[in-house]
């Protein structure tokens, strides 16, 4: 039982072993979305709004915000975008970049407890971004890779993996903050892809004790029906361990995934989070608009046990009757 | 490594650990259907007819035939669907009813190696369907249910398994022609069914050595989204190492969960049958029809070896190039 807990000045997020996965939302990222990356540049930051609400109305628990646009002072801009964000949304971020000025940029204007994305096996990386960590008392990313590359063989991603968690403890960094990515390789170049990363994350589990995270698209890369077989990948990552994922919570796919995952790992008590989701609008009068759903599906992780202990009863009521899916839900 | 041969008069299909998930289409079946139960009792078999060729046009590599009608003549109505169906499609069937006689009637029937649906750890049951199973040579699925009912205990209904095992194997039959059924347990009733479930399968697997099979629609009873949840607990067991589901080919969801799984658990050679169901049709200049799709997907499992190296390097051409999704594929 591992908890990592990540915050921002008002909002915990606790990522771990026996708690629903958490969604960390991909969009606030200008790389290969040349229009994002141009009005960031600029100073336009509309985008960036639209797609942080968006996200956490889908589901997001988390944030993540990249500010990479090559030729930019990106240390400024991924600390503008930060501060506009936590102006916006009470969920917490990553931050996301691979120059450090940027990374520290970033955690010296944000407010609460950063998970700061990342950190490899590689020794510069690891001698640049640990004391970072240390200082703003962070959690971090891990990727386990290093000098050498990526190892298709998950046994070697796996002593990288290691290697960062004890050297992060020579900084005085807990296990318990350090998220490992072990790195989703594409299937379809990669036919093995599938079964490596599910026995690394078991391993990563069991053995190092540390929660996982993922670009889970990377999966599909290059196929057909991409969101169907992220849903399907994520399924069954979460049944192999993994606790978290960088993805986008606006696909229904995705979500599903995700969300079937939590209830068969039995972690949406009396598939509450689910039924909340997916029942019929018309079980409660809404009309088309979705708003209300949404916005109570926010609250799924905001704390208050009545909102739980209500969503509990209904989950039973559903259940019990061969024609909820009908009536009630 | 089991494998589980099952046939018609002229097809095999092989339920296996590295194998492709095998889906055997559950909608030959009165129960529920109350049209169809009063079609068949009155001898009209055109609904069957239409059930059988859209679940193997859908994907099905097995059909299940149960024709259990109260006040009928169920024995007589089992054989003729079992001859009529056989008429239709080369693919394997199970046999499934709860009576007797009707199991015999269906294998006196049957053409080819025929899967005998079901077995329990009863001793009434065991004592009169095991000799069928080694009468005629069939295969055999085993419920993991006794006496004392169903144990929410799953290590319990691993005891049962392995009861149903070790008592074929005095009658002669070996444990590669027994299919356990570790039995799906409604998780909006019980929380832990889908844990409880992948725990079993892992064991039936790893210790008793056996393939497995499941009515995967039960997961989602009473809960909203029923298609989706499917989907992903298909995945999941596919992760946890189950090998076989009856199940209904014909909602696209479920059968992601499955070709996903393929997919990710390497089953599926090249991405080769997941490219072939998800393309973009215009990539082959097809219109609107699907049949031409649906066509080879059948033959999926057909066995030409040309056929399966087509689809190889159809997907690596996919797999290779991130703007396949667009202009190939």
């Amino acid at each position: 039982m591992t908890d990592t807990v990540i915050s921002s000045a008002t909002k915990e997020v606790v990522i771990g072993f026996e708690r629903p996965f958490v969604i960390i939302g991909e969009r606030i990222n200008p790389t290969g979305r040349k229009l994002l990356a141009a009005e960031m540049a600029a100073g336009d930051y509309s985008r960036v709004k639209a797609d942080a609400l968006a996200q956490v109305a889908a589901g997001a628990h988390m944030l993540d915000v990249n500010a990479g646009i090559p030729m930019t002072d990106e240390p400024r801009i991924l600390a503008e975008t930060i501060q506009l964000v936590q102006s916006l949304t009470d969920v917490p971020l990553s931050i996301d970049s691979s120059i450090i000025a940027a990374l520290e940029a970033g955690l010296a204007v944000y407010k609460g407890k950063a998970l700061l994305n990342s950190v490899t096996g590689e020794e510069e990386r690891l001698e640049s971004v640990l004391p970072l960590v240390k200082k703003y008392g962070a959690a971090v990313v891990a990727i386990s890779n290093d000098e050498t590359g990526i190892s298709e063989d998950p046994d070697v991603r796996f002593e990288v993996a290691k290697k960062i968690v004890h050297r992060a403890a020579d900084y005085g960094i807990p296990h318990s903050d350090i998220v490992v990515d072990p790195l989703v390789m594409p299937i379809g170049a990669l036919g093995q892809a599938g079964r490596s990363v599910f026995h690394l994350i078991r391993r990563l589990r069991t053995e190092l004790k540390v929660n996982t995270t993922c670009g889970a698209s990377n999966i599909s890369f290059g196929l057909p029906n991409r969101h169907g077989l992220n849903s399907s990948f994520l399924a069954m990552a979460i049944g192999a361990g993994m606790t978290s994922a960088i993805t986008n919570p606006l696909h229904t796919e995705e979500m599903v995934g995700v969300m079937g995952g939590d209830v068969l790992m039995g972690h949406d008590a009396h598939c509450a989070a689910w039924i909340r989701k997916f029942r019929e609008p018309s079980a409660e009068g809404e009309g088309a608009g979705t708003g209300g759903r949404r916005g109570r599906e926010n609250r799924r992780r905001g704390g208050g046990g009545g909102g739980a202990a209500n969503g509990g009863s209904e989950g039973v009521q559903a259940a019990a009757s061969p024609t909820a899916e009908v009536v009630n839900g």
